[in-house]
């Protein structure tokens, strides 16, 4: 569980660095890009801890996220150029933390004995929130609601930890086959542009 | 109190189905509108949850809520313009939806001690806070804030119910005055068009 | 403590007419301005005490702050004119008003055992979360992300309360030295009108 731990921290921090990248496009001041940094890494986590009970909710127990976070807006306040250059880099451990999230999120729920569908909705509100909080707060349609489908990577992924969780496959296993899952869901959408229908009003589908 | 329960789910899909509906209508993707309508028809319970400490909120303790949701979205993507022609009925079902929201969101305030005027806002937070949210994701000014007085209508709903509960009416018989008076006043706003006076800072006024 | 609390209620009040003001501006009507004023007012405390677990959150547990707010609201709503006009004076009880959020967060933040750069981080949020949501209510990119530092004050002033507390001074003094602080940073940062600079990805710098 120990690589689980050190890739929450990575993926922690990568939304850190998505959140500033964002407020910066957007020409706010550094309290602005640094707040944006922050409530994009813990949004997600926060919210479904509230939602459970699970108070004080995890980043605010220690300081481990806290510093997580600051390092990954520290980077990309002094670095941007360079940061900006690592875009697929970032995409890729954006993934991983996406796919560490959902796991640590379903976990989460489920020991607080939420049954299994909602448990699939804690896990990726885990892994959206954040990012929907920052597109909210830099008055923005959120980006997850009409462009890229990391949402079904992270439905189907959960589906699959749940599967093997209840195959009685062990936790070390199914933890790092649903991350995976994710992984490869999003890679294959990424790289054929594959995105969800809109539900228009106007079309002539009944 | 059956019935009670029964209102409170057609509530909720009625509210899934006006935040799918709103999604749809900004053109957001699948996954964006079944996001937003499930916010919509679990975001004032759950915000009054959190506040009362009342966790895990509501809907998560079980799944009943999650399958109501689920069907009022799915009959809203598959049957959606049907649900756009009755739409006069929805309007019904939503309103009384937001009376029942109102009576059992002061209930659950009052179970927790919380004081009367107090209270009346955990019942109006329960009603129109989930449409507010799901204004707010779609980078709109909530309906509530320039549009049609709903809020009106809750808050003098939960007067008479303090009122009738004071005088010791039975609940079976306050819980349905309220919900009853919420609708009367909503039709009536509706029917003859009334909206707030907005709070003109140039007019000549003081 | 006393004057504390005093101070608590009038800042929350000043809050409440900020909300109501902005949401006048933005010509929501009547319950849109009202809701925004009691949101504002509100609102940081509310998040800070549900990601703390201090549920029911402090403002619902008495109807203190009810009255307080509903003063304000009113006020503003009668006298807009001359509300306008202090403006100034306004601004002096708003700056005072976020001290003493700031301390009561850090105070409850450290009452919870939570260490000390995250109980910054709660003290600032009692600060600035209620006028962050009052702006993304009125569909607008936060004030605070690009214009006025008072963010940059609350943090050094947060900053000053652990040094004096570490060096044993006593709680009546420190709070003080503490709200004094934040208010004559923010002074200092009007008058010169100092701004944050933006993280603009274009620039020349790295």
């Amino acid at each position: 569980m120990d690589l689980m731990l050190l890739f929450d921290y990575i993926g922690t921090m990568v939304f850190a660095i998505s959140g500033t990248l964002t407020a910066a496009q957007k020409k706010l001041d550094i309290f602005g890009a640094i707040f944006i940094g922050f409530v994009t890494a813990i949004g997600g986590g926060t919210v479904r801890d509230m939602m459970l009970g699970n108070t004080p909710v995890s980043w605010i127990q220690s300081t481990d996220y806290f510093f997580v976070i600051l390092f990954g807006i520290i980077i990309t306040v002094i670095f941007k150029k360079a940061v900006l250059k690592w875009r697929n880099t970032l995409f890729l451990f954006d993934t991983i933390g996406i796919g560490v999230f959902t796991v640590l999120g379903l976990e989460k729920a489920l020991s607080f004995g939420i049954d299994a569908p909602i448990a699939v909705i804690m896990g990726l509100s885990s892994a959206v929130v954040g990012g929907i909080i920052r597109d909210t707060l830099c008055n923005e349609v959120p980006l997850i609601f009409h462009r890229e489908i990391y949402a079904t990577a992270c439905i189907a992924g959960a589906i699959v930890y749940l599967i093997l969780a209840h195959l009685g496959v062990a936790p070390e296993i199914y933890n790092w086959v649903t991350v995976a899952t994710i992984i490869c869901i999003r890679i294959i959408v990424v790289r054929f542009k594959l995105t969800m229908p809109t539900l228009s009003l106007t079309d002539k589908i009944n």
